[in-house]
């Protein structure tokens, strides 16, 4: 059941009546329509008149008109203005650039622009590793999207996406530090796509590829991680499946049960399924099903999809066929991300004792986690209104972190590994796992740099000793990597 | 004649016995290699020993090198390291992303993240130009390389031009409150830098293209302006010639001659020199004379390239041949914009009285000031060590930020007149305008404001009545522009 929410809140600027009882008619008003009043501030108090901003959460856009509309008609009170918080927070973009460096007078222009930025150029010339020390690269990375899977919305577009791409930018900087520039594609044709990203990359220290639609998000970023020698990281396949893995590690050690005794069900095959199943795979469960939109993923099936002929050879050993009803049966884990009310009460019910349902579909689950609650020991979903919120933001600004500063070309298998068992380890680890607490909270600021230490661990270790390390004090340019004198 | 400067400023860091004169040998030695001492500091002090950081302006790389050998082979004194102030700035980069909005807690997220961003992408794909609203578009430029001209180096390629572009940037966002982001391209192909302009742009609000050769730089431009709508700027070309022609505003009131009177040779047909004479022309001079490294640009030469063909078509039309010498005798006003010393004294001596020299070649123009001195009125360069000096920066961050505001789908002549007239009035309003001092400082901060008003009202007096003016509350969103209660 949907409750007024802060991504509903207006704020309606009325003028009253000056009368005792005008903010209780005013509040009583909003309340009848079921708006949840978060703030009254009268603004202005006259002889005959208050003006009043009534700050409250709404349901939806409908409702919010609708609680203007209530206002509105009530004796002697005129709107002046309604604000949506959420538009005015978006008004002329969420990120910024902002200089590192003094510019205040010609010593500093000298030093960060002409004539010493010459001899920066120069030394990259020279050695173009160095870009990864005194540029930009060493911190920054590309959320790169065609617009054609945002969020629910489907396919927007470039321009409609930029709002979420500044967002997942605004994410990076705040959870890891990281500086990420949104490149919204205005092509859907997967040799473009790729192009383009292979003519920006001298910029950035790494690629996370955002909301670009299954399949041709595949082949995307395995002919990108082909072509550049930076990592290249589909947030919606990877993201996903790294916190999956983690949170399941730790519901698996609530229930205790053996991920090799398990038999997992994962609903939905697009990226986010696909790359679970892929990450799964290296703990070995007892058996994965997969299950789309046409019932069970199996080898019989006629499908001529790659992805999903490739996870039919490597899953369903047994060869099961039917719906997901069947699937589920007697399984001890399910993983939905696909789409809303899949499963029943009765599904979970068929599980097996013990039962682990991560129900992921967003904004509405594969099942409502109260229902699920019924039969299943640890629920699951992506929602933040219920315990265990599964959500990437888990993950990827600690990734990148990791990557950027082990100046890593490649991303393995081993790194998104250790970077579910970091997020596992911050509950894990303090004695504080429990069926209601499987994750940490996306605010834990232990989490990114947790993550970042395993992924940079998991990479320095299939590394050569590297001339590129940013920890040593190295490069061919006549500088102290160590002293930074606060100039 | 160099003298040290700050682009080569080192910081020795050597340790030295205790003795009293220790410090006087210390910086005795570094005075007679000719290195400027800025400062000394002693970090530390032990009975029997100091630590000193000497900081000192050298001439150059190979200078630098001296200085710090000539402290080595001192009796008792060890360099324990030396670090480079300039390399010590570009470290990681120098600018950075950052969020404009808070995100410290669950109503956070919701608007600027998931749900409530939902409404923005909707919003801006039922109308597309609510994204000059709701996103970095409103405030946002692409600097776009694809460094095959940087600075005087030439063509170092995209990775090593980064510092370049990171500084111009820095200098947006420093003077005009302009997001500024690099795209440093990976390929010289116009057509797939065009391209690959045109797939970016759904972020930005305008493209400032940097450092991309003549004659490719031309067609780029015209093909993008073409396809975008949004404005597309080259700076080298028209940055340049915006300066220029404020400055030699003011010049010539110091002289008191007309433009309409006066002959004028433009040595260098490039970028610079070609946006130069396309710009004066509407200023309707008497005579222009085009030079290059072939002489005299006329239209009997047999010139191939478009460009110098165009450029011959247009000035010259009395069809003078001849060299540069041949060029300047009796000319009004000398523009260089090619390479240092093609001009003594004796040509300028050779020019009209109270003749006007802007000698404009980077590092080293195309007469020394001082022998210019000797016979012109009025001398510029693009040197910060002379008076008058000529620099972009006194254009560009403004111009942009009145293409933003004023939501500028293209630029026109008349928008980069007006920025001309605004930078000459910034010191002639005043009435401060002598010989030397016909432009303003690069740093005066009244400078960027007063193009980008400029620009806007140019901008806006050719437009229709914008329903797409950021200074309307307007577009189908329900949100009040000028209600921002610093949520």
């Amino acid at each position: 059941m949907p409750v007024p929410g802060p991504g509903y809140s207006i704020t309606v600027r009325v003028e009253a009546p000056p009368s005792a009882s005008a903010a209780g008619d005013l509040t009583s008003a909003v309340g009848r329509t079921g708006g949840v009043i978060t703030a009254f501030d009268i603004v202005e108090s006259h002889a005959d008149r208050i003006v009043v901003d009534i700050t409250c959460n709404s349901l939806s856009s409908d409702h919010a008109e609708d609680i203007t509309e209530v206002l509105r008609a009530l004796p002697g009170v005129e709107v002046r203005k309604v604000s949506d918080r959420t538009f005015l927070v978006h008004l002329g973009g969420k990120i910024e650039v902002n200089s590192k460096v003094a510019l205040a007078n010609r010593d500093d222009l000298s030093r960060a622009y002409t004539p010493g930025v010459a001899r920066v150029c120069t030394a990259i010339a020279e050695n173009p590793e160095d870009a990864r020390r005194l540029t930009i690269k060493r911190n920054s990375i590309a959320v790169v999207t065609d617009g054609s899977a945002v969020l629910g919305l489907g396919n927007i577009g470039p321009a409609a996406s930029l709002p979420v791409m500044e967002g997942k930018a605004a994410l990076f900087k705040k959870f890891a530090g990281v500086n990420a520039w949104p490149v919204c594609l205005d092509t859907q044709d997967t040799d473009e796509i790729i192009r383009a990203v292979e003519l920006l990359a001298p910029v950035y220290g790494g690629i996370n590829l955002e909301d670009i639609a299954a399949p041709n998000c595949f082949e995307i970023e395995a002919r990108l991680r082909d072509r550049l020698d930076i990592p290249v990281f589909h947030d919606d396949q990877h993201g996903t499946a790294i916190v999956v893995l983690g949170a399941l590690r730790n519901a698996l050690r609530v229930v205790d049960k053996d991920i090799t005794d398990c038999r997992v069900v994962v609903c939905g095959v697009g990226a986010a399924g696909s790359a679970i199943i892929r990450l799964l795979q290296h703990k070995q469960p007892r058996e994965i099903i997969a299950v789309d939109i046409d019932g069970i993923v199996h080898s019989e099936r006629g499908d001529t999809d790659a992805n999903l002929r490739s996870i039919a050879a490597s899953t369903n050993a047994e060869g099961r066929t039917g719906s997901l009803g069947d699937a589920v049966e007697g399984a001890d884990v399910f993983i939905g991300v696909s789409a809303p009310n899949l499963l029943g009460s009765d599904d979970v019910a068929a599980m097996n004792s013990g039962a682990v349902v991560f129900a992921l579909a967003n904004p509405d689950p594969e099942i409502d986690p109260l229902e699920a609650q019924k039969h299943a020991t640890v629920v699951a979903t992506g929602r933040s209104d219920y315990p265990n919120q599964i959500n990437n933001v888990l993950a990827f600004p600690g990734f990148f972190r990791g990557l950027l500063d082990a100046h890593a070309h490649k991303i393995t298998d081993d790194m998104m590994l250790a970077a579910s068992d970091a997020i596992a380890d911050v509950v894990d680890g303090s004695e504080r796992v429990n069926a209601s607490f499987i994750v940490p909270s996306v605010f834990d600021s232990t989490v990114a740099p947790a993550v970042a230490d395993a992924v940079r661990r998991a990479a320095t270790e299939g590394q050569v000793p590297a001339t590129e390390s940013g920890i040593a004090a190295g490069g061919g340019a006549p500088e102290s990597a160590g002293e930074n004198r606060g100039l």
